[in-house]
């Protein structure tokens, strides 16, 4: 089993806006999801964040997402599989095209958001994405949400010839079938670090953690999400990264 | 001598809006400077263009601009040297990865508008384009204004270790140096056909053009920069191809 | 019985991009519905767009839209309330900036595309979209659907304090509730211009027209949505127009 | 002699971006300029921010700016003196018709940023300015930089038949002209609080204060311009309103 690896959302400032410590916790992670300039960033950020990852040694993930500005791409919108399917492309190019400059190059792709929401939920939007992903650079893997039951993501992976790397959480609560509480149900967030930290090692050790109905739920994770997005988050992030080289 | 190539701004139709008569004019042109997203175009539309350049075997040039919509990229923008070579490796890294949908590849790279006037004037953004186009693929030529006088150009080019294409316009008239007459000044455009034609096929023969102070000026020119706007445009693109063809 | 007036979208254009013929189907319309700048037109093209109407003596409505123009308007947005309520205000003020250079005011708001289509369907986002109207100027009425029932908007509408303006189309199919039947379904779009001109004398005489189901169906409309995008539609609202001024 | 007033740049949070720290600076301030959209801000930060300045009393100001979100509107662009008046008639409109649901309206306008200092430096720019202002309520002020020589400004006011309000700075180094040092210059900025305090109140007084040659400069200034930026400008901010109401 390989061990279990931290990714991050990066490079999320835009212009005169900064969001996100990201010189404080790129030192910590294995791999940087950077924005794409369709949810957030712009050329300038991209070009200093691929740098700050390359600086640490830290793999280089796309992270796009609908073209959703003012929304931070939260917000589901009804774009068609070919509008999915063009605008991962050109978002991925977009990132590559920077890591070019920087002696870079993409090690996988993550979608934003609700980009990321509606492909967990919409086998098209799944396809559409995956679609992308291979016509760009079929070796490049797609992260996605890892559930009890992955199948269909990794049939549909198949299909398209890439490959899979499966994301879990230590700071959510899940269904007794791995998917996520919606945030406006109670145990949806953990806040408390020695909780956070025990859900990690779960997840790193194989072992399974209580479901909402307080089953038990096994989640294979390739990769755990942390957040940069202040101090408290990232002193956690330092924490689980410390207990994950310890293991 | 190579022969006399003929590009032409394609792809600058943007969602719902419509322009420029692309289908009708490909066939008729060597390369095609495809629109970024930054100017005119989205991914759709891009993907939809280069399509059509693959299936006619037509050569794809970027062509990114400054970050004006609304503006067409027209106006000059007091954009640093920075954020221009930023913004550039953005907009080629989207197009190459849109093209890699499609089979395809860039082949040159053409600035648009006031970023294109903007840089055949000032030394420090030329030399930041260039470092883009450097840092993204030292392969790809940056084409840009035939004057009488390029040796600064190809000086700033042989810095940064990339070629150059040198185009000219069959339907503009030119000062004495080579450069464009703005287009408020009488002459700046020429709309007889014939007119166009003869200009072309002056470029194409290596002979001189009369300057607007009736000197002759002899350009070298790789390409011709030629326009589908319109049917008529389209027609005089035809007339401009089958003559080179005949030479 | 007020006489059946006619409405078309105007003033959608954006920057370079030209759409719809806007000065030759004018003459032919009461009510202007002008874009806002969400899914088509800028600040310049509103102002030409608002001073056509005044030439015309065409009333003014504000047809605001989500945030989306690279889809122009027609994909639905998971916005909330609030924001909808929110952008609705930006958009009409918007609009009245531009009518006070011009010596116009609005005289209603119609939404557009997909945020139309929302609130016909949502009473949460319809409450959103009045409150915005309430808060703007009370004074201005609504234009939405008219269906078999309209008690519910009515209703909602009765709560805000704001009136209503209910608008039929003479070139649809209904479904016997009275809602547009969807593109993709036959009888959806009558091209034949008899049968628009039938339509659209059936609605301005308060008689009914049938159903997709053959069922008779009324609709009481104080407008009729009309088309500009080409001369044909053009020619067809001209014809319309002869004809309810005959009545 | 009216006393000086403070004004200080509000709402330019975007989206799920903050800056400026609004809340804490408000109660400080009489009067706020709050970005509409184009530089800085949307819809709903606007809504967020016209509550806040009427919960505090405080008068609120239009602050146009160029359309160029990505830079913060610091980016001098090629506009035409038509599209100027045009994009300030709809950003003025679009903060009004957010302010008319807060129960607000708005007391002058103050373009933002490259805008501002280009409109310093053009007077047809100033005059597009101008001409906005005019035609969207000539009752409104327009704000601009007080120099030593302000009468090209006043006369072209008086032209366009619009009041207008000096602004000075307490942290900046002027120029024997009046005119601000540019941010390279030593002396560009002051950064210690007393001698910003100094400065105030010299301007609160009409006594002069030395140019960067050492001259004395008198400035006649209805407003001073402070910044809510972090915890220390909103500190010098507070003792600087002390200050003046002490007076």
């Amino acid at each position: 089993m390989q061990p279990l690896q931290l990714n991050c959302d990066m490079g999320e400032s835009f212009g005169a806006w900064t969001m996100g410590m990201d010189e404080a916790v790129m030192p910590h992670v294995h791999s940087a999801n950077i924005a794409c300039g369709f949810h957030a960033s712009d050329p300038s950020t991209m070009r200093r964040t691929v740098a700050l990852a390359v600086q640490h040694g830290v793999l280089i993930g796309a992270h796009p997402a609908y073209p959703d500005l003012v929304g931070f791409g939260r917000r589901s919108m009804a774009c068609s599989a070919q509008e999915v399917e063009d605008l991962l492309l050109y978002q991925l190019g977009a990132l590559d095209g920077i890591c070019r400059a920087e002696g870079a190059s993409l090690s996988y792709v993550k979608p934003h958001g609700a980009l990321y929401n509606d492909m967990m939920k919409q086998p098209a939007l799944l396809t559409a994405v995956m679609r992308a992903v291979a016509r760009f650079n079929p070796q490049l893997p797609l992260m996605l949400l890892a559930r009890r039951d992955n199948s269909e993501a990794e049939q549909l992976a198949a299909e398209q010839g890439i490959g899979l790397l499966f994301e879990a959480f230590a700071d959510r609560g899940y269904d007794p079938d791995g998917y996520l509480l919606p945030r406006n149900q109670p145990g949806a967030v953990h806040h408390d670090p020695e909780r956070i930290l025990a859900q990690a090692l779960s997840f790193a050790r194989g072992e399974p953690i209580s479901a909402s109905d307080g089953s038990q739920l096994t989640l294979r994770a390739d990769s755990l999400c942390v957040h940069g997005d202040n101090a408290e988050s990232v002193a956690v992030v330092a924490r689980i990264r410390a207990a994950l080289d310890a293991l």
